[in-house]
């Protein structure tokens, strides 16, 4: 009768463990869920960003010299900190979601140790049951009890060889399981990190390239575009027949006359040139390098 | 017939006018809609994230003190930088998808200046038209052709007035087009990087706390919730009493032992206040607050 409380012990025991198991099993399952889902938003938020990344450099090409610089060492940018994205992806599957999942089968090799000891419970419980018997049915039959006896110490020293066992991995299985938590939290923390750091510093180089667009200098080539080199000076001829002219539109005319003056040739020929690009829409490899070599 | 050349001159220009406002709509439109794509993304991302904090929390209810701690604080962390994903996701809205929509409208009114331009010019043709009629019908009446001259001239300023018109208006629209592609994208950059910087910083917290957790303590805790305090003295009196008992598990009692002997009666009383609470499993003010207080 002296076992009984300690077998009771081990049972509550045995149930905590098994809670323990469980408990594991449930939320490492949902955290690992729930990070797949995390990061396959975040691969989500990559393609709708290299999407937007394609229409700035399309748009890029229908636009004035500076801006269209701008907008696509802008877009490069973009590009870079999806790449860096991407690498966000693949590094949290291999760093958190993998080993989350691993989980599945370390748990499951607990269970067969949990039950392993179960059944070494169950023979001594049964053993002491017999050893019950024996004492009602033949209570001065000393050799009967006493090999019982033995036969239920031996099965209480194998339930309690196994319960210690069970607690040695469950011991190992506990502290794994802290230092895992620590590990992968702490990789996922660290894979962010990287990741918002890379962002930041290239975001910073995206905003200066956005930033030194020069609008007047595009501004030049947008007027001079609408208005083709000898069209002035015919207009001027024109406005010379008139008796009208003078006086209606002289205003309007002497303003735009003097932005005209500062067009160089070289500005008009490079006018000229991103027209013909335009009309052809397309990545021209060569005017990256010409873009390149400018800034 | 000296007028034609220009205004052949300036139907290129309506076309290229026209062609310029087509490709701020269509391309403004496009990068609106991506962006506002892009803005979804990063919701249901931090939507996403935002159940990664409330399952981290449940977990940490049901975890050994120290882990516990760490966990409501690495979540803690988490759920900030979803309160500035957020942020983000307000302020993109506003500084960069508001402003791409309202071109809607800005391409609207310019579209409608070009259709003053152009009824101008229409007019001017017709005028021209009918002098060439006048010219051919009655070469000789030079009053009648005299007076066609005259109206065709009026004309010919006209168009030429809202032709200037529409080019100043052109010229501030380009301007301002260049401008607020340089405040948007700036924008956008900004409040990335805002974002990134805030996260950069939040999850500098959140490593530490999750690398701050005592692993050593929490495992201690763990074997007393399976080793109550009177179990292990018992043990000893049911081993004193067997003949096999020490051969055999020796070893693994003396270990067991040892690791239980560290154990302090208040490290007791906290485990069994944390049970209590694991069974209850919920999320408990005063806890949180304590864990504030330790930390």
């Amino acid at each position: 009768m002296s076992r009984t409380p300690d077998a009771r012990v081990r049972d509550t025991q045995t149930k905590q463990i098994q809670e323990n198991i469980t408990n594991v099993e449930k939320h490492f399952g949902e955290l690992c869920q729930l990070f797949a889902a995390y990061v396959r938003k975040t691969a989500r938020l990559r393609d709708k960003a290299d999407l937007l990344v394609k229409e700035v450099r399309l748009y890029a090409d229908t636009e004035t010299p500076n801006l269209k610089i701008g907008l696509k060492n802008f877009a490069d940018q973009l590009a870079k900190v999806q790449d860096y994205r991407q690498a966000e992806v693949e590094r949290l599957e291999v760093k958190v979601i993998e080993p989350l999942k691993a989980y599945g089968n370390i748990v499951k090799t607990k269970r067969e140790d949990l039950k392993l000891t179960q059944s070494a419970r169950n023979r001594e419980a049964k053993q002491m049951q017999q050893l019950e018997r024996m004492r009602q049915r033949n209570p001065s039959d000393r050799q009967i009890i006493s090999q019982a006896e033995s036969e239920l110490q031996r099965a209480t020293m194998d339930a309690t060889r196994t319960t210690r066992q069970l607690e040695e991995t469950i011991d190992d299985f506990e502290m794994q399981k802290i230092c895992d938590i620590k590990k992968i939290f702490g990789e996922y923390v660290t894979v962010e990190m990287a990741f918002h750091a890379k962002a930041l510093e290239i975001y910073t180089t995206a905003y200066q390239h956005i930033q030194n667009v020069d609008e007047e200098g595009d501004l030049e080539v947008f007027r001079n575009s609408l208005h083709p080199p000898d069209y002035q000076s015919r207009l001027e001829i024109v406005r010379a027949n008139s008796k009208l002219s003078l006086n209606r539109t002289g205003t309007s005319m002497s303003k735009s006359g003097t932005l005209q003056s500062g067009t160089s040739s070289r500005q008009r020929k490079r006018d000229e040139a991103e027209d013909d690009e335009e009309e052809e829409d397309e990545d021209d490899d060569d005017l990256e390098e010409v873009t390149d070599d400018e800034h």
